[in-house]
């Protein structure tokens, strides 16, 4: 946690509503951070339904490989989620706390070992001394209550400098249902920090496969659309859980049933919403920037292309800097490898078309584009004039801040 | 050009012997430094053939695709380069700013605009006023002499620190022949510099498509496998010519001719230590970082895991940082999407094993790694346990005065 806030981040927090079905505590376990809480505990009702996405890194953490393994019931009682050490390459002894903290989370709350989620972040290759759960977990359970969802968000984070929360709500048949989501911040690994979290919990009674499917669904345009520094954590994990206690809320058993239309919207909405967060929470970030391509040959390569872009440190050091150097984009647009003509190529800072068919605008005027380049929130569009392909994703600007943060000391 | 030479640049500077049939001057045309040179002219005799490789941008510069589209007569009468200005994404004048060029240049020098290569680094997006080079042209090839290479690759220094030369000898039968190379360096696209730019060249008589072959292979494991930022240039050129004046030199057609063995070797020798000279003059470096992979299933997988390892921003800054964060090289062999078994990953800072086998190295101490990771030269190796694939490729830390450096208004 750092003491400076993010001048990026919301204003507003939102009422976040109790979800029926679900109980929530934290506590200090002293993992690593002193004077703070580390670990979130989540209760589910019995018959909650789970669903998940996790880090395409071939080096996953000890967490996320129990996870995935035991989301194959589709059956979730219990969420435990430590900020301070990430299980990461910690070889057999990170599975053996997978496996221990899976165990007396499960004797003290009745259900199966193989019921119970994990999630941890933090410092990687240290053995997490998973005991330290053993003297917290029997009273986490017994203080379990209809959430404090703020509480929970600033259990998990690391060098997030502020908690991420979001809400919405949908009507499925006649039932109103709640999502309820929160998030902790990417762009690091260690010294003390990992990886993006985000747990998202509904009341709505949606089988696993659905929330599976509308889970993937739904990271394409959220989620995997947020970068930071172009680093994937070896822990990145997005769960969803649905508890099924709304009134009068119809079973569903199929993504593609169409009484969900309202719901994915909110789901959207609630996905949206804390990946903005993340990006706005980036270390050092001082810039939110929103990046279109359009005019590319497909979606894809409109996405490549922006990423390519997004994740230049040159782009982004010069975004630190106010400067609208859209040379730069150029470069970052030739390097991408997709499909591109320089001749055709016009490019928007915050609105203003700096650059036209292969050549610097002939109106360009640097005092204009220089006042929008002092704003927090930069707009930054491609036009390629080649096809119909269109893709956005969000980043922050790169600086001297960020590699304060990650260039200290671990000690 | 910075007024602080990194504290990585080469303690010795070599002695550059002459290259018979090329002659060399310099000039300050005030494209846009004042008090210093800032055009390079190059007269090669006639009959000297010319071999280029270049970025892979698909928005290349001007003269970039001037280079290329006159290299196939493989014949070079004149090379021009500026700094400055790198007269990129400039549309029609871009154009029209190489003919010209090439054109004053030709007739001053008495042959065919097709035989004047040019080159141009600076900033990207800003006509190129190529009328500053009609002042000074005829003059330049007035004053071309047998050549102070240091003075050359002086003038086309940007951002860089310190010049970069670099020269070896070889036999091809009897005949001892010279390669002389000049650099200057990446790891930037404006404010006012771009590129890197290399050219080098020899007194031995080889045809332009043995060149080219011997061009093109020569790149991949010295060039192509520095990396300062992870971003391509529009510009980046390496061009040879060959003038095919040292005395008793047979005619080499074919670069598999077996005379050419100690040559090529000869070549490789310049090549890596110019390439070695970009990673050591990167923007703001205080670290030059080479990283092995080995064990990977393939070079061309292990190339691209080293590479994701040298472009991590989180590892470049914990170097910068003078931290042995090994579970961020973890993290960036994870996202690599190269085959990869986290259990059989090995790691070594420097000569020290820090990690083994998928977790901390049992004999880890902090004390003894954090002494080695103060030095200037750090030495990083991964071993994956999959295969034979072997790679290796320099770079350099990422540092607070890199983000100064390119986030500093343009103007």
């Amino acid at each position: 946690m750092s003491a400076t806030v993010s001048p990026l981040a919301p204003t507003q927090v939102p009422e976040m509503p109790a979800i029926a079905g679900m109980r929530l505590a934290t506590a200090a376990a002293g993992i690593r951070y002193a004077g703070r809480t580390d670990v979130l505990l989540a209760l589910f009702a019995a018959g909650t339904s789970v669903a998940g996405v996790f880090t395409r890194s071939k080096c996953p953490s000890a967490p996320v490989e129990w996870c995935r393994d035991k989301l194959k019931s589709g059956k979730a009682r219990v969420l435990v989620v430590n900020s301070g050490n990430a299980n990461a390459f910690t070889g057999k002894s990170g599975r053996d706390a997978c496996k221990f903290t899976a165990r007396i989370a499960a004797k003290a709350a009745g259900c199966k070992s193989t019921e119970v989620f994990l999630a941890s972040t933090g410092v990687i290759g240290e053995p997490l001394k998973a005991q330290a759960f053993d003297g917290v977990m029997e009273d986490l359970i017994a203080r379990a209550r209809p959430g404090d969802f703020l509480a929970a968000a600033e259990a998990i984070m690391t060098t997030d400098t502020f908690p991420k929360v979001a809400t919405a709500t949908a009507k499925i048949g006649k039932s109103k249902v709640t999502i309820n989501g929160i998030a902790k911040g990417a762009g690091m690994i260690a010294p003390d920090m990992a990886t993006m979290l985000c747990f998202v919990v509904t009341d709505a009674a949606i089988s696993a496969a659905a929330l599976q499917a509308m889970l993937r669904g739904g990271v394409t345009d959220t989620f995997n659309a947020v970068t930071i520094d172009g680093d994937t954590s070896t822990s990145d994990t997005l769960m969803m859980f649905a508890t099924g206690q709304a009134q009068g809320c119809p079973r569903i058993a199929r993504a593609a049933d169409p009484r969900l239309k309202d719901f994915k919207k909110a789901l959207l909405k609630v996905l949206a919403n804390l990946s903005e967060q993340v990006a706005r929470d980036g270390e050092g970030a001082r810039k939110l920037v929103e990046i279109v391509v359009e005019g590319a040959v497909s979606k894809a390569s409109a996405r490549r292309i922006a990423l390519s872009i997004a994740n230049s440190p040159l782009v982004k050091t010069a975004i630190a800097g106010e400067d609208a150097n859209w040379g730069r984009v150029v470069m970052a647009v030739g390097k991408a490898g997709e499909p591109a003509n320089r001749d055709k190529l016009s490019i928007w800072f915050s609105g203003i078309r700096v650059a036209h068919k292969g050549a610097r605008d002939p109106g360009y005027d640097e005092a204009v584009v220089s006042a929008e380049m002092k704003k927090p929130e930069i707009y930054l569009k491609v036009a390629l004039g080649l096809g119909k392909g269109r893709d956005r994703v969000l980043t922050c600007d790169l600086t001297k801040e960020y590699v304060a943060i990650n260039g200290d000391y671990r000690s």
